[in-house]
């Protein structure tokens, strides 16, 4: 009988990798340490779960507890592994109050990451929250809604801490609200804010929202985000934040605003500290290092989802891309691995799409011609607007491709899509053509689908590869 | 200087050429012969412009005849091209008046397909229409329009026969209308007919409409004309149309119809009359032989569009698909390669969407299990359901996909999509992937797009490449 598999996390990657080992090796005992209340929850959905589109926070949770029982996995909540001792191949863990030593036979560290509030002064102050744990989410969501639509059914996944967020019901919502970060969570915070029709800021560093999303989705999310009444304070930093108990001001470089409620949302971090001391590497994100089936440094104790790195499959290099199909992915290929016939955990090509109100924009690969350069290519981009139907079809939206290749072999690097008409999925065909090494000549003769209603003749992504084509050497 | 680069036929195939030689080579003598009044006209757009979503034919038109000739291209229209002399590479040229001898360096044959009425009799009958013809289309749309809203603005294109189209406006419309035939032309025609709140008959031969795409979009095609109104006779022959002047009836297995109008659909058929009897060779489908060059079996002969093959990426034969990327492609590396350096027209995926209702299906590759044995592979399908966003976010769809693979070496043959909400377009990852002779687990291992808005964590491809991944020996 081999010593159990423990997970460290409970959330996509952890619980992907319990289930998949249980189901493959029904007799292995499967063990899940999750620090927190809150397991298997959808860190994506929590914008829109603010914004009041999603009902509940009980809509976000994939599993429950009970579902994660009944596959047999051994799951423990508020329970946190404080440290891993490799050599006896035991994890120490405590419940706050209680602490014990578990041996493992494998262990899977998916600890996720944690928001960044640092270097900005006054993030503790009331009033300032960050998008990474649920408690927060649900505590926005109550502040946003006015005290007269007050209803505990928003709360409705059983371990909300009612004590902490029943108050901000009784509150008058703010008025106006600072977003400090134009990433993921900003963009997506920005249309929830907006919903609730607050007066609504937000301050980036560089000068463009979404700066992996490269120029011209960032020129296109600039655009939607002022139509839509945001205020944008591009190329500003925020030197702090202001206030007795609540936040009052946001401390800029273009001046002090007056706020009532400021959303932090300027980077997360992977949490390696678990296995600071273990012998596992880190890779220069200072995410976990890992091979090519998950495994660190370490014999016999993997890493996945938020706190690992994995190979970019454009580079060939290890990457840090903290996603959720990365995570599962990963989670699941651990699993099978765990559990029965070994698996690789695959690349990534850096696929993420992102909604800013009616755009929908989309990214894929390596866009940056520094980036390009330092992984050994000569990059060379063009950027092209489409249709994203037949010209004469309703409902037909400009659709702005952005492609990258090799100046040399032609092959594909990247690209970004933006559009108010299907754009955001249509990403997908060229990361399947970034995993296959393809040329912009052999993606130009893709056969991909044309009628009326859904693509002109030209489908945007081959207009830009016609376009590519001609500019490259090959 | 070279002879003459002449094409014969207007359309996709022969305009793309026709411009993409004049643009390499400007000082090529560039010749178009098209037989009829129209050229470069949207056949794909027809449905909907006599549905009315499209107000005017004009809308149609990607190039008007000045267009062209500003290309620098000589196009002469009610030209057909009645017989090619590969010896004397001269083609004999008639205006119905006139005939004469043209000589040429390259010939482009690009003289389309026709729409089948045989063996159905009684199809020579008024008020039955094929959806072929730009005229056709202006009649049927002008007989659908009530006479109080009788508009020649619908016909602004500048040479629509008046005289034969609007006699039409005069009539009351059709209060009853039969489709035989449930392909594309019948799918999309059901739509535009209950458009216009008709009584909707529509007759297939076979079990389901599309066959093409399979045995679960046409379920899904099925259940939605049924939801819309239209009345589906499936698995039933239409024998005759029956009338004295106008169509009255309609003959069919499963009994006898009134109507008032009928739309024929029942497939095309290459237009290769031309060069039948010149030493060009034909393919098992009837339509032109040519190599990865567009090249016939005769001397500086090409053929593409409708009238030719093209070879199909999976099974590496040739295969006849007629679609209007196809045509487009294939006719601009002809006249890239009559113009300068010579470009292979590359190969199908027999990839296809189509729009029934709010319904969108995509297909790509080989599906039918016969037709996979038939060249050498060993087929195995699955069928999964998942939704098209986040199951929390508003909007999601169920979304059903098919994937085939070959059982041993775990190919990716084929595939469907259905579904309400993006379906359509998610099918070209899976043609790329055809296109790169990708196995279905290298293909479950692609980065796909994941946003609550746009996707689930798992695409709905993947969902289905997962499970049939656990179906192949690979």
């Amino acid at each position: 009988m081999s010593e159990p598999f423990v997970v460290a996390g409970g959330d996509a990657a952890g619980l992907s990798a319990a289930s998949k080992c249980k189901r493959e090796d029904p007799d292995r005992e499967v063990i899940v340490y999750e620090k927190g209340d809150w397991i298997s929850y959808a860190h994506c959905g929590m914008p829109y779960y603010v914004k009041g589109e999603v009902d509940s926070i009980g809509d976000l949770l994939s599993l429950s507890p009970a579902e994660v029982r009944d596959r047999g996995i051994d799951l423990h909540r508020n329970h946190e592994v404080l440290s891993v001792d490799p050599d006896s191949q035991t994890v120490r863990v405590t419940t706050g109050e209680d602490t014990f030593e578990q041996s493992y036979g494998d262990l899977l560290v998916a600890t996720g990451a944690r928001a960044l509030t640092a270097p900005i002064e006054g993030t503790e102050l009331d009033d300032v929250f960050t998008m990474h744990h649920m408690h927060s989410a649900a505590a926005l969501r109550a502040f946003l809604t006015p005290p007269e639509e007050a209803d505990d059914s928003i709360f409705d996944a059983g371990y909300v801490d009612l004590d902490e967020v029943s108050p901000y019901f009784e509150r008058e919502p703010p008025e106006t609200v600072a977003i400090v970060g134009g990433g993921y969570v900003g963009v997506e915070m920005a249309e929830a804010f907006r919903g609730w029709d607050l007066e609504t800021h937000l301050y980036q560093r560089s000068g463009q929202p979404a700066p992996p999303f490269g120029a011209a989705v960032g020129e296109a999310i600039t655009d939607t985000l002022r139509e839509a009444g945001v205020e944008l304070h591009l190329d500003t930093v925020v030197e702090s934040l202001e206030g007795t108990e609540g936040v009052e001001q946001v401390l800029a470089e273009d001046g002090t605003l007056d706020v009532d409620c400021v959303l932090v949302g300027i980077g997360i971090r992977p949490n390696t500290e678990l296995v600071a001391d273990t012998g596992v590497e880190f890779g220069e994100s200072g995410a976990i290092a890992i091979d090519d089936y998950g495994r660190t440094a370490v014999d016999n104790v993997y890493a996945a989802g938020d706190c690992a790195e994995k190979v970019h499959t454009v580079t060939g290099d290890p990457d840090w891309v903290p996603l959720g199909l990365t995570a599962n992915r990963a989670g699941r290929a651990i699993g099978q691995t765990v559990g029965g016939e070994p698996e690789p955990i695959g690349e990534i090509a850096g696929t993420a799409v992102i909604k800013a109100f009616e755009l929908e924009c989309g990214r894929t690969g390596i866009i940056d011609h520094d980036r390009a350069r330092k992984a050994g290519f000569d990059p060379v981009s063009e950027t092209i607007t489409a249709g994203s139907r037949s010209g004469y079809y309703p409902g037909n939206e400009a659709t702005t491709v952005t492609l990258t290749a090799d100046r040399k072999s032609g092959r594909l690097l990247g690209g970004t899509i933006n559009g108010e008409d299907r754009a955001a999925v249509r990403i997908n065909s060229l990361a399947g053509a970034l995993h296959e090494g393809t040329t912009v000549g052999e993606f130009e003769r893709y056969d991909l689908a044309y009628a009326p209603p859904f693509s002109p003749v030209w489908d945007p992504l081959l207009v830009a590869a016609k376009v590519l084509n001609g500019t490259v050497e090959q």
